[in-house]
């Protein structure tokens, strides 16, 4: 038996609360590993990838977006929904680089999954670090404006560890990226 | 006039979905910055904390938690959600450091904050350093179930860097920890 059997909640019923263009929402009846009954309310996803986009002078490439949620416009790196949970997640990668800054890129690397909030969404997001780039035509959803800016990576990395940058998988993939390329 | 007033999206109306526990999903009506209107999903959320608590000699305090909506057992840090929107954020994450680790910290160092979701959510999570620690019993909460294990922040580090750690919070943290304390 897995030790870790004791930390498993089971599935008694589940009832969708609002099936949305974004948000697919669940009220689940879960069994606790004490074989008590509780509540999990959840977000079913499609899934999403993040691409940091680093050029060969050590510059990275981040938007400046409007998100409503938070009432304000912020700074994050390429990023987009999947078309559906089957597209090639790196194929999501390199349209959405290309639809929102008008970028390709000659060499790929996946850095990784990141789930933004284990809690209460079961959203899977990869992401990419994006090198060797060609500069193109930007082609947004309608619904979609942003600016894009070309910063430093390492001034991104002062931002992030100084916490000008709010949004998660920037983070991650920023200091990540560091990491990575040893600067 | 602000440069980035082009990118602003307005409320035109709002409807509550669901008012859940966790979970208050709404879907609003939106003007976006060429006029046209749309549709914007969010959750509203009340906030959370979230802590790395790092001993003397280099250890960090990591949970075992199943996650309901990623079906699994995943590798975190220890976090909870605030009591209520005006909480003391510091207050809520040393009551969270107790409640599941049994541990009070003498040292506690703001690491800036992180936005999981900026597309479809408002949940803001104030990070923790916690250093000078003291142990004792832990108080979970009656639907909470969790092992905690000490590791080595420099082998958290690597199982961040190879992709082992999917929890975003935790991998940012654990970044900014190891960039801040130069290991």
């Amino acid at each position: 038996m897995n030790s870790e059997e004791n930390l498993i909640e089971k599935q008694l019923s589940s009832e969708e609360i609002f099936d949305g263009t974004v948000l697919h929402v669940f009220r689940d009846e879960i069994s606790l590993p004490n074989g008590n009954t509780s509540v999990r309310e959840l977000i079913r996803h499609v899934g999403a990838v993040c691409v940091l986009p680093v050029d060969s002078e050590g510059n990275c490439f981040m938007e400046r977006q409007f998100r409503y949620p938070l009432g304000r416009v912020i700074t994050e790196i390429p990023a987009g929904k999947l078309d559906s949970p089957q597209e090639d997640r790196l194929e999501a990668a390199k349209r959405e680089l290309k639809e929102e800054t008008g970028m390709t890129a000659g060499k790929w690397t996946f850095m990784g999954y990141y789930v933004p909030a284990a809690a209460y969404s079961d959203e899977l997001i990869s992401m990419y670090l994006a090198q060797d780039l060609s500069f193109g035509e930007t082609h947004l959803d309608e619904d979609e404006f942003l600016s894009v800016m070309k910063v430093p990576l390492s001034e991104m990395v002062r931002k992030v560890m100084e916490g000008e940058i709010a949004d998660g998988k920037s983070q991650v993939l920023i200091l990540k990226a560091a990491r990575f390329l040893q600067c």
